[in-house]
This record gives structure tokens, C-alpha cells and sequence, in this order.
């Protein structure tokens, strides 16, 4: 079973391959599916599809917004995509990302597995919110799976690789991983202080942040370890000129 | 790539599986599908599911009368079930079952992965020509795979799986491994004499001769084995009284 796994679809399609996907689940032991703004939803199609199987998954499934707010209190959020290049390095394929997903859900931590809609794929905004982006190998360049497909696959690989033992880290308990959202808010903070201090570059740092970002998702953050770089970035902005306390810079008071 | 891989979906209810079964066989690189007997075929219905990615699969298609027919020249015969129990026993999973088929496969030698029906899977009949069974698992008893969805986790596994160098053997070049048809003449020819030795119980000789048929199953049979067993059932069959030169019984002069 994989009950930490949140499968996130954004803007799907067809609502068939909602169903077909909240099979999967269900087939695969994952019985969180998150829809994030689909482009035309109709629920009679989904359940078609979902077949007996699917249908308390899909009787479940939260609807979210954005993706934003669907993964914001992951772990950590692995998104897939058909193809790399472009912004896009380091890409895992399934049997090598599902260890390090194993990981972190067998601490009890949320973790989100992204596929974006049936036509294009995550944008380059969406992957960008990822901590790590999956391919599944096909036998050539103009393969194409099905969303539901590229879910099963996914699922399935999961599923049969989880580890006998739940993981116990040696030592003192550490303190909690931290959430999606707070590592937004690390990178937004982050971003404003290395703008102000001139070293991001003022035409596209969205773009200069990401090396930075994917830099930071290599390891999983821990709360105090978020305390500790919201102050650093309050020191460093304070010392730039201008530092405030403003923005979300005050959430990293807490524990 | 697949090349040696033969998938065969017998007697399937819907079209569209068949379709979505060549998308799926055309991402993970095998070319032949093989269709026995199908419930209601219309190829409209399953070029739709095919979508670009399926339509030469499709198009190049062997369609058979029966399985018999279907595997006659393979080298070895999978065949998938969704539950183990009764005459089913040593029952693998993929992962298991990948690289039993690639060691066939390196050697150039055809391998068959048999489907069964959407609603039945296949028949104890149609279990029996079979090598080996293999289930893919999920996560509890009540979970029901599409039909597409099997065969595409299926190749999948065997996509990932497939060994990096080509299987040589050491050693001069051995016969051929003997073909499904062969192996069945030689059950045939095999039953038949334990029948007349008595060794076979007179009430149902098909079921008794499942051990023996999964011992011979185990390891691959070459072309001078086959010809070897061939000729010792004659031996015993004129031992026994009656023996003659009937039936498939001549095929063993050969090479």
C-alpha cells in the first residue's frame, strides 16, 4: 500500500482519464488523487472508467485550485514529464526515483507525484515547483502513453518496490521535513534578498533561481533547517539595505 | 526494443482493448500482436484507441483461429492470470517472469505473453499450453486491471529489464530450442504411451499429465531433446505392446 502518496492531476482533459487514473490508484494501493483545475469535468465519465475498483478513490478526491496549493503540504513533490531539455535537468527515470520517494514516505511525510494535462504536459512553471522531475522510458522518441497509463506505471513501479522495513533513522528524532510551502517560501525570500544584494540578475530570475532551486530539492529540508536560511535571509537582506521583517520573512520565528 | 516478443490476446471482448494493447506494445517496441478468435472484432473501434503511436502494430496483426495455432512456433509460452489456485501453481511475478523470456528472447528464439478474455481471463485449457503463468500483483484481492493495462505492465517490466549484452553461450552451437508445436506432439506422444503403460489414470489423463507437462515446462527444450524423448516413448510404446510409428510420432526422425 501507499498511503502517503498523493497523486496530483493538473487540468486533465477528459474526465475518462480521471477515472482510468483513480483506478490505477485503487489498483496500486494509493488512495489519494488530487484534481487540480480540470478543463472539463463530468463525474459520470470518470465513474465509466473507474470501473467498481475506482470509485472510492474517486468519491475522495480533493479538487484544488492550482498546483500550488494542491502540494502545499508535501514533503516533497515529483513531477513527471514526457520529455527533458530546455529547463529541465536531471531527470530520474521511475525505478530510480522510487527509493527516494520510499524514503521520505516511509517517515510518514507526504509526497506528491505531479502529471500534468494530456496534450502538453507540466509547463515549465509547474516542473519548476517540483523537487525532482520523472520520464518513463519508451522504446522511441514518438512514443506517447496515456495519462492514466503514465499513472499505472508510475504506481506500479512504486508498489513493487517498497521497502520490507519502515526506515528508522539512527539517533535523536530530527524535527519534521518541511512542507512545500514553506520551501516556496524559502526560494520567494531567497530570490528578494539575492535581487536586492544585485547577484540575481534583474531580467529573468525565475530562471537564475532555478540551478538554486534544484540545488536545495537534492536533500530533503527540515524545519529547522528553514529557520535557519529565513534568518540567514533576513541577516544577508538586512545587510544589502532595506531588510525587513515584511512578507513571509515572520514565519520563520517558530520552532 | 521487443523483437522477439509476440503478445497474443485471445479471444478479447472489446475492440478498443485491442487498440489500446497496440499503443502500449508500440511504446514499450514490440511489432507483433497476435489476435485469436476475437469476441466482436471492429477495427474502427480499436484504431481509435491505437492512436498514431499503435496504428502499425495494429495494421501488422496476425489474427488466429485458436491459441494452439497462435504459439505453434514459439520457443516458449507465458501466459498471464489474475489469481493462482487449483491447477495453477508456480505462479511468477514480472519481475520474475523478465528475465526467463530475455534469455529465450537473446537467443533469437520467439517468445509468447498470452492474454486472456477482459471478463474470464484464460481458461484451465488454454493455462495448461503454457510454459509458465505470471501475475502481475496489486494491491488487494478485489483489484481488476484493464485488459491494456496488463499487457502494458507487462512490457514495461520487460522493457526496463531487458539485458544489457547478448546472451552467448559458451561452447559449440546447440540444436533449437524446440518450438510449442513439438512440445505439444511430444505431451501428446508422451500421454498416450503412459496411458498404455497404465502409469496414467484412464479417468482424466489430462490432468494427471499437468506435472509432468510443468516439470518438462521448466527448462527450455532444444530440437535433439525432443527428438531424444520422441524416440524413447516409441521404445516404450512397442515395449508396452501396440507401439507403432502413428501420428506425430514420425516428426522425431528429423534432425
Amino acid at each position: 500500500m501507499l498511503p502517503h502518496l498523493h497523486v496530483v492531476l493538473v487540468t486533465p482533459k477528459f474526465a475518462e482519464n480521471v477515472g482510468a487514473a483513480a483506478r490505477a490508484c485503487a489498483n496500486m494501493g494509493c488512495a489519494n488523487l488530487v484534481l487540480v483545475a480540470p478543463q472539463r469535468w463530468d463525474e459520470e465519465r470518470a465513474r465509466t472508467l473507474a470501473t467498481g475498483t475506482g470509485l472510492d478513490v474517486l468519491r475522495t478526491m480533493r479538487q484544488e485550485p492550482d498546483l500550488a496549493t494542491a502540494v502545499q503540504g508535501m514533503a516533497t513533490v515529483f513531477g513527471t514529464t514526457a520529455r527533458g531539455g530546455g529547463w529541465r535537468k536531471g531527470i530520474l527515470t521511475p525505478a530510480q526515483a522510487a527509493p527516494l520517494l520510499h524514503e521520505v514516505m516511509q517517515q510518514g511525510e507526504p509526497a506528491a507525484l505531479v502529471f500534468g494535462p494530456e496534450d502538453h504536459g507540466l509547463t515549465n512553471e509547474d516542473t519548476s515547483r517540483c523537487s525532482r522531475l520523472v520520464t518513463i522510458p519508451t522504446a522511441s522518441e514518438h512514443s506517447s502513453l496515456n495519462l492514466a497509463q503514465a499513472v499505472l506505471l508510475m504506481l506500479y513501479t512504486l508498489f513493487t518496490t517498497r521497502p520490507a522495513a519502515p526506515f528508522r533513522p539512527a539517533g535523536p528524532p530530527e524535527s519534521r521535513l518541511a512542507t512545500h510551502g514553506e520551501r516556496e517560501t524559502l526560494y520567494a525570500t531567497l530570490q528578494a534578498t539575492l535581487t536586492r544584494m544585485d547577484f540575481l540578475k534583474g531580467d529573468n530570475p525565475d530562471y537564475w533561481m532555478l540551478p538554486i532551486r534544484r540545488f536545495l530539492e537534492r536533500t530533503p529540508l527540515r524545519r529547522h533547517e528553514f529557520n535557519l536560511l529565513m534568518g540567514l535571509c533576513r541577516q544577508v537582506a538586512w545587510l544589502a539595505g532595506g531588510g525587513t521583517r515584511e512578507g513571509n520573512g515572520k514565519d520563520a520565528q517558530g520552532g
